[in-house]
């Protein structure tokens, strides 16, 4: 297919970096990035699977970029069978501009395809497009207790303080059928999306128990590199998000190379307590700039949250551990080292950015290739959802 | 189709008993039966179409018969574009046991088909078969609220003093995409169910506001027949219920003549005062088949629930207005009058009972006959699913 030749012939070319293997072994009985040396006995008896998804609202930013499609793009390097969708169902738990809704559906399948994401060997697609997902929506629907969603730190957070929708109730499970209709045994998740991955193991079990057993249970794979903990520019107590209402709270995959020099040379930073008295030794009315040369790098998340955010950043970007980044940081004051980061990040992001601009202008591409994707969860997904319909009792497939 | 000449044979013969029009016009601006002819403004502008379902949980019993079943057979009779499924979706909102379920499904289509529906002129067809309904059902549980549908009676009836799962909030959002999918216009519904029907409008007023006109607002048709009244027999301020612990509760339309005969005989009637007194007058010690002597046979469902309920059971049976049935009870004791209930009721019941057995001993027709309902359902539901996604912004339908 013409398509998929041009696109792999990309994805070669992406792929040429370096990888830095940067993940170890098991935390907290979850697996992180290195699951696939060392499973879990319920995984090993099924064909590994790694099942991921994206959510098309607001723009992609670094966060997203280094927490979740650059880790799938490792995952998949790595020998990992993919499966990875642009979640746009997920999206209208909040309400949506339909338009604009396609529009950056198309344009996250576009930044995961210039990240490296390889959609021969993976398989890539739009949610919607795949009618097994809400069919067994339904029938979770029917194993899950309100009492049990309504605890789940998220919803409570996105609910708190208004009449919320159903889907938004709704959409834990709707992610728990998501995954086990490719029948997955691993997800990428970040640690704010456990109890998610813990309420799907509490329904593949109710479903064990009702008609038998049918699922792995799936296992989160945990990034050890922090790229799921990157915090707001603005203000390093939230995660960098893509509704955070200041736009220099994030960095955004569409940002050009000045843009991010600027959101980086304006990110919050903190003194410790030592700069602090050594400004008020010298001149309680030193300018800023003159504070700045004080102030060493250093990496402690829960005392510096906004200097340890930009070293995170320093370290995703240039593919460092966070000990080499604060090597390179060693001398320069906050405000040079600022530059330092600028700097990887824009050599980071310029290719992707490039890539997903050359691939957007070309969109009856894009969409042909994520109809081809469809058709390829959908032979994935269907036999298992008739699996799952004969088991419940329901109406037999139809012939294809 | 050899299947499809057969029934349609079978179909014509069934449906030469003669057709009583107990209906009537406009209630409390709902429309009753006789919506054909005359519509709403709002219904006016779509093509019309009736939709309707039966749960297949559970033997259907007389109630279900005269409420639904035949109501359906009577409105296609009448020249409705008629579209018929079992809920077989619904039904997984209480614990089933997955083969007893794909029994009942066969069973109800059976019944459905013994009843006189005309699986060629209509369409016929197993819920959990079109996976536009669940598609629907996700994209509508976005727009309704929480606190709306925990509010609904039958589910704070069914979800009281348990730790509900969620189908059940979902529930009447599944039964609006369930009529939307298919842009139905008339529902033929009891009484009980008008606030689903009202929650199915306001989400096609939110979806309209959302994405645009979509939709005809269904109307509801009501029966005015009683039809959706029918008590139990055991304990009249109950409905007849398929989930009540005593089976002589209601009559199953599984049931012999005999059984028949015998349930109607044990059926609680109620005596009105003056009854009481004049049998306190004459004996306190009297045994009841002469006190049965002097009670008269009156309607009065208020007063007196369980001899009024066999007054509706007669008048259904046989097809007359209560006034009719009530003139056949002249001069008779209530135990005379049960045995002509037990008549009629066992002449309208034996010919269906006789042709759904005749069904059930061909379980591959019944399977091809659903398989090809199924077929021209999704032909219908599709395309309008199509639309939706297309205007809420999600993927573009697969090429057929």
């Amino acid at each position: 297919m013409n398509t998929m030749k041009f696109l792999r012939k990309k994805c070669i070319v992406f792929s040429k970096r370096r990888i830095k293997s940067n993940y170890c072994t098991f935390t907290n009985n979850h697996l992180n990035e290195t699951g696939s040396t060392g499973s879990s006995a319920e995984a090993a008896r099924w064909p590994r699977r790694v099942v991921s998804a994206l959510q098309p609202t607001g723009a992609l930013h670094v966060g997203n970029y280094f927490g979740a499609v650059r880790r799938c793009v490792r995952l998949q390097r790595r020998g990992e069978p993919l499966v990875l969708f642009v979640a746009d169902l997920h999206a209208h738990t909040a309400p949506q501009d339909p338009a604009e809704l396609q529009r950056r559906s198309l344009e996250t399948a576009a930044y995961l395809l210039a990240s490296g994401v390889d959609a021969e060997r993976g398989v890539l697609f739009l949610q919607s497009a795949v009618p097994a997902h809400a069919r067994l929506c339904w029938l979770l629907a029917c194993l899950a207790t309100q009492a049990r969603l309504a605890h789940l730190p998220q919803y409570r957070e996105r609910a708190a303080g208004g009449d919320a929708p159903l889907g938004l109730l709704l959409y834990p499970v709707l992610q728990a059928a998501d995954v086990l209709v490719y029948r997955a045994t691993h997800v990428p998740v970040g640690a704010d999306q456990l109890q998610h991955l813990q309420l799907t193991a509490q329904l593949v079990r109710t479903f064990h128990h009702r008609f038998g057993r049918l699922f792995p249970t799936p296992a989160p794979l945990l990034p050890d590199d922090g790229s799921d903990r990157i915090r707001s520019l603005r203000d390093p107590s939230k995660k960098m998000s893509k509704s955070d209402s200041d736009p220099k709270s994030r960095i955004l995959l569409s940002d050009g190379d000045d843009l991010i020099r600027l959101k980086i040379q304006k990110a919050v930073t903190d003194f410790t307590p030592e700069v602090i008295k050594n400004i008020e030794l010298v001149d309680i009315h030193m300018p800023p700039s003159s504070a700045d040369a004080l102030v060493q790098v250093s990496f402690d998340p829960a005392a510096r949250p906004g200097v340890s955010n930009l070293v995170t950043l320093h370290s995703l970007a240039a593919d460092k551990l966070p000990e080499e980044a604060l090597e390179e940081a060693r001398g320069l004051s906050t405000a040079q080292y600022k530059r330092v980061v600028a700097d990887a990040l824009c050599g980071a992001l310029r290719p992707v950015r490039e890539r997903a601009q050359a691939l957007l202008a070309r969109p009856a591409l894009l969409h042909e290739l994520l109809r081809h994707g469809a058709a390829r969860a959908r032979a994935l997904a269907d036999p298992v959802y008739a699996e799952v319909a004969a088991r419940a009792g329901l109406a037999p497939a139809a012939p294809r």
